[in-house]
């Protein structure tokens, strides 16, 4: 059971569209043990599908967590040295406040009543649930991709609560070509005539059909061309000869229907627009008037920054202008452009480079205030 | 009006599948004036959502042709010297037989009970008509993207029926993300319940939200990143600050919107569905044992290939392997690959280098045989 923190309408999450959700509910999971003087907490951030399950079996997919590769007992983020906390973010849909909870003001789901969230919100209401635990100040934080956004949030936003930080596979804004990706899996979600406007739930149906194809879409861009070209190639599935028909002939349909499908028995479609809207709005650059170094001035933290050399979503030419910026303050940054041909996934997959890197970074980080 | 050539039951169209098709007509333009010994006829193999209506104004949309900016009089393809043939695919939906047409079996459209096509299917049908117009061999057969792969069939398949070539911007097969994309867009057709299980015309209706999803999946396809960021970057459309809601306020959705809505009113969902369908079973390379060169063994013609450098959909790369081929074969082969940042879609673009290749090989033709 997923532990939960509540905050009534004394607590409300202001948001930087001007409005504020309350009463709110923040749903997160612990790994390893809180030491005495509270230095070991490391905060990780999930991306745009993932949850606070990170680490043993999920208990809603029966699967392991979508980073147990690296957090667990003995791991590069070894839950015997360090408390590990994640939790579901703002506009979720495993357990913390989202378009699928009740609006108490109208006892109906919000649907799209729900307020637009930004990275920052998620952030903030990181730093609500850090409070409500009374930890002032965390070990490191981490996370790749949507969770890369976070953490850059984290540095920009709450420098003096974080002794360290990793972003993985981000950037500092969201580029042209993924909001236009993103924006034909909210058309698709918004095209299907059972999601009602958003209010799916209230007619008892799912926009499976839309949903699915959202994510066959994303899927692609997860995956370099490399990767699908080695994975699949042109493999027919389960059969010797074309059909000539429209039945998923080749590995890679077959691959991309399964994607869709099993995506919709897990994750929310309303949740799916307002995580990508999110995404499509940070922008550190232009919130600093153009001058990405302005973003992390207060910063006095160790960064370690990891990008992947096929990712074409966030490609590392975004993380070293991240680098750039930061030693324009002269901020203590290490970087590594790790060669793979994995594509943006290569973060939640087995990168010895990343493991050996994170490992490291973290031991350096608690031998420092030790 | 669009010429048309029609085919009774005598003259099926023989499909690869080992089905046919009867009657068949097929939807042609001319540009340009025939000479006396027929030897300079330009063949032009339209891509994917293109048609007949190369040059001057499409009766259809009242626009420019869709490479008006090369084919015309004094232009590159000039219809001052050349006699310009380009007729709508089989499979298509301006004209020549496709899923919208009467099968007269029924008395109904076909939609999915028409056969499967492929790429060579397409240029049988090409063969068909330059039979009906007495024409035995064509100066130049030039294409891009799908028209390209058309260009590659010829040379492979009927290649005593050209004095040359030019398959612009395309593979000689299509790769596993290719295929992934569009397998993307069959489902947001299929999903659309206006498709009807392919029989909408039937239903009077159109599946226009899943084209049109299909359509915006594609045509970020079409163009490079630096395009994107180039031309739209993070714009805000028509307004000086972010909604904080799902409207378009970025340039890019408002323009994917657009691209979506307004292919909608021009192209028919099930042509989509085969036209995708055969490229994705387009391979030069498995039909050939592995080895493409012994795909061009009987080509004795002149053959130019060109690509784009920001191509990402089908990147030079996959233009060298065929130029790779040709010289196994000791072929005639001369290959440019421009600098560009447009992406795929460069080929439709002004692109001054391709102008002066194209004008200045097919000169070159037409001394060669004068």
């Amino acid at each position: 059971m997923t532990k939960i923190v509540n905050f009534d309408s004394k607590k409300k999450l202001p948001l930087v569209s001007g409005k504020s959700i309350s009463p709110l509910e923040i749903a997160y999971e612990t790994y390893g043990e809180l030491n005495a003087d509270k230095s070991n907490v490391i905060l990780i951030c999930h991306a745009l599908t993932g949850d606070q399950y990170v680490s043993g079996i999920n208990p809603i997919t029966k699967k392991p967590g979508w980073w147990d590769i690296i957090v667990g007992d003995n791991k590069p983020i070894d839950t015997l040295k360090y408390y590990v906390i994640c939790s579901n973010v703002i506009g979720g849909c495993m357990g913390t406040t989202g378009p699928k909870s009740i609006d108490t003001k109208t006892k109906k789901p919000y649907a799209l009543d729900f307020p637009i969230i930004t990275i920052h919100d998620m952030v903030t209401c990181q730093v609500m649930l850090l409070d409500a635990l009374g930890i002032d100040k965390v070990l490191s934080v981490i996370g790749g991709s949507m969770g890369g956004m976070q953490v850059l949030e984290w540095m920009a936003s709450y420098p003096e609560r974080i002794n360290s930080a990793i972003p993985i596979a981000t950037a500092s804004f969201h580029s042209s070509q993924n909001i236009a990706f993103h924006e034909v899996g909210r058309q698709a979600i918004m095209a299907d005539p059972n999601w009602y406007e958003g209010a799916y739930i209230q007619k008892k149906t799912v926009p499976e059909k839309g949903l699915s194809v959202a994510r066959m879409a994303a899927h692609i861009t997860y995956l370099s061309e490399v990767a699908l070209q080695n994975k699949f190639g042109r493999n027919l599935q389960d059969r010797s000869k074309k059909t000539f028909s429209f039945d998923a002939d080749f590995q890679v349909e077959s691959y991309l229907r399964y994607q869709g499908s099993n995506f919709v028995s897990r994750f929310d479609a309303n949740s799916y627009l307002y995580l990508t809207r999110a995404m499509d709005y940070f922008d550190l650059i232009t919130e600093n008037n153009g001058i990405l170094a302005n973003a992390f001035k207060k910063l006095n933290s160790s960064i370690c920054i990891i990008a992947f050399s096929g990712d074409w979503l966030f490609p590392s030419i975004e993380s070293r202008k991240i680098v750039h910026a930061l030693n324009a303050n002269g901020t203590d940054v290490s970087f590594i452009d790790i060669e793979s041909d994995k594509g943006h996934d290569a973060f939640l997959l087995e990168e010895p480079d990343m493991f050996r890197t994170i490992d490291g970074f973290l031991k350096a980080q608690l031998n420092k205030i030790s």
